[in-house]
């Protein structure tokens, strides 16, 4: 009797603006991929983001469950002008990170062939890097307290909260990641000042290090960063880091590498828990919504993260090949210059798919 | 009877490393300010920094009071390898920042003509802007503890305190700052995570921004900051932000405008209880240190800041003329490249003072 095909469950959560269209080219690059690597999806769709919230006030809490259920969740982008900044990213993006313990926030920092980048002379062999931000607490637990507010008294603290256990996980991820790379993990943060959390994080990396002898480990205060990262990007394997400092260096990646259309993030679930989310990092960009100007790439290269993350490592590297031959084509990252509206450019994505499984 | 010549006195710290040789080349310069401008200093010297702290132990405590007496600290750079990082920064540096109220620190971020920058197509036109960042307070006041430590529980807490007043300072300043250039002030923050504190800075720039009904206000997420700085500096006018983010924005800023050698800044006391000091933010390099492959500009360009905050505005326009025409006319910013060792540079920009003046 031959094998049956492996089957997974899909979460699919295409949110606002530009989210659903690069979402839906990114399925049509998924439907290429199971056809031609014989395994199947099968995809709840579920309605989320900001419209969703200002008709039914429903954020994170109310698809928590359901969301539970599935293999792994592809998520397209949230925000509208309608909906104040903050109600959103806390009420959904840091509730789906933080309860189903996505301890990984790992971005890929590649400049792919082709690719227009901002910094001169930078070129592909010199960029190719993975940044692992820490994504459940630092400052994004969102603790802090406002003493006499509105009076010239005032005074705003804000905590930053670094657990052993928080720090541990994803640094054992980044190392384990390092050992399967290049073998170097730099670790990112301000330890001359940041000094509780600083101590945890440079221990943390010290104690993990020792298993892994054969990984050479670096330090680079965040500050510093901000002059390596685009001047020589070489001198990274695997980068880990809090998560502030995480979210800043990986828009400045994003920056090195092109640009937010073409740059993807898998936030890996690390102990089977719960589900893990696969989301391009550009945003809902409304204003360009409905125009077919917006890149499919950084959902599509999500993808390829996604079906890694379930074990289909050639469907996987297949997905990325084809996003990467097709983006090497285009002119420009976003509108005409792509050379296709959004479908069209999933529609040659899936297309690539095929030729390169054949 | 003529009047008498302006004399103002100055505090000089040099440090370690590449410190005392750009702050000898910066002297120059003002040797030959003064006998252009017809003002005079008096200079005392102070041993601080690695070397100083390994042979006596002191830090900033012990000199506080004599560096007090002076109109304006001219300032090196601190460190080396035979100190742990984070002495210097917290017993000296922070503990001037904090104990002398140097509430702004300011960094033009200009490219200069001539000057090659890593980012592409970067024009000077489109580059001149001034990041003001707070600088006593937020994440740099050191407050933090760890529970458990050294145990899989532990936990480690780090404090941001933002104060109503010490944000309103430095908002005041932005606004006055932009006010006086090209009317547009941008604050940099990440309110939609950092609640209680992104209330207070947007709170206290719409509230002063009411006095200045002429200067337009912006809002720039810091992770967005790492692609609008290198890719459309010409957004930005005036940016305010709190004392990490500004840590991180202005490391960004020097990159952008061709590096740490040419990058200037000012903590300015703003109440006159205490010295502002300016310093090259470049570091100590103890690296190259001795070999005259510093360039001086850095320090050169805050002496010029040094100079207009004293009021003397012909002598540090003349000065930062003088700087900006010599590494106008080097090939790379430090190394042979320059034309000339350190001392030579300053030479050579001493005499351009000089000429300026003629
Ligand atoms: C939308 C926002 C909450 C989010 C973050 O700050 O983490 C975004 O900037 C990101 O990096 O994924
Ligand atoms: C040396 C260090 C304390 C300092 C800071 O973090 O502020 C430096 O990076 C700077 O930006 O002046």
């Amino acid at each position: 009797t031959p094998q049956q095909p492996s089957s997974y469950s899909l979460a699919v959560v295409p949110g606002d603006g530009i989210g659903p269209e690069v979402t839906s080219a990114a399925l049509a690059v998924l439907d290429a991929a199971e056809a031609a690597f014989g395994f199947t999806t099968t995809r709840e769709v579920f309605s989320a983001g900001a419209h969703h919230y200002v008709a039914t006030g429903e954020l994170f809490a109310e698809i928590e469950e359901r969301l539970r259920g599935h293999d792994a969740i592809l998520f397209g982008s949230m925000g509208d002008p309608s909906v104040q900044p903050g109600i959103l990213e806390r009420g959904f993006i840091l509730q789906m990170r933080q309860r189903f313990a996505q301890a990984a926030n790992v971005r890929p920092v590649r400049l792919y062939p082709g690719v227009r980048t901002p910094i001169a002379d930078l070129t592909p062999e010199r960029c190719d890097l993975v940044i692992v931000r820490e994504n459940t607490e630092g400052a994004y637990v969102g603790r802090g307290s406002t003493v006499h507010e509105g009076t010239p008294h005032a005074v705003a603290v804000q905590e930053s909260i670094n657990t052993k256990a928080g720090v541990a996980r994803v640094v054992e991820y980044a190392f384990r990641l390092a050992a399967a790379r290049r073998r170097k993990l730099t670790l990112c943060h301000k330890t001359n000042i940041l000094v509780e959390a600083g101590k945890l994080w440079a221990g943390t990396v010290a104690e993990i290090g020792e298993r892994y002898p054969e990984v050479e480990v670096d330090y680079v205060h965040v500050d510093a960063m901000c002059f390596h990262l685009p001047t020589a990007p070489e001198r990274f394997d695997v980068v880990v880091t809090d998560n502030l400092f995480g979210d800043i260096i990986t828009d400045l990646g994003a920056t090195v590498q092109g640009g937010m259309g073409v740059a993807a993030s898998a936030n890996l679930n690390l102990d089977g828990s719960a589900p893990s989310m696969f989301e391009a990092i550009h945003g809902s960009a409304p204003d360009i919504a409905g125009t077919g100007a917006a890149n499919p790439a950084g959902a599509v290269l999500s993808l390829s993260l996604l079906l890694g993350h379930l074990g289909e490592a050639e469907a996987a590297a297949a997905v990325e090949a084809a996003a990467v031959h097709v983006i090497g084509g285009m002119q420009s990252l976003t509108g005409p210059g792509m050379g296709g509206t959004t479908d069209e450019v999933g529609q040659a994505m899936a297309q690539a798919v095929t030729a390169l499984a054949e």
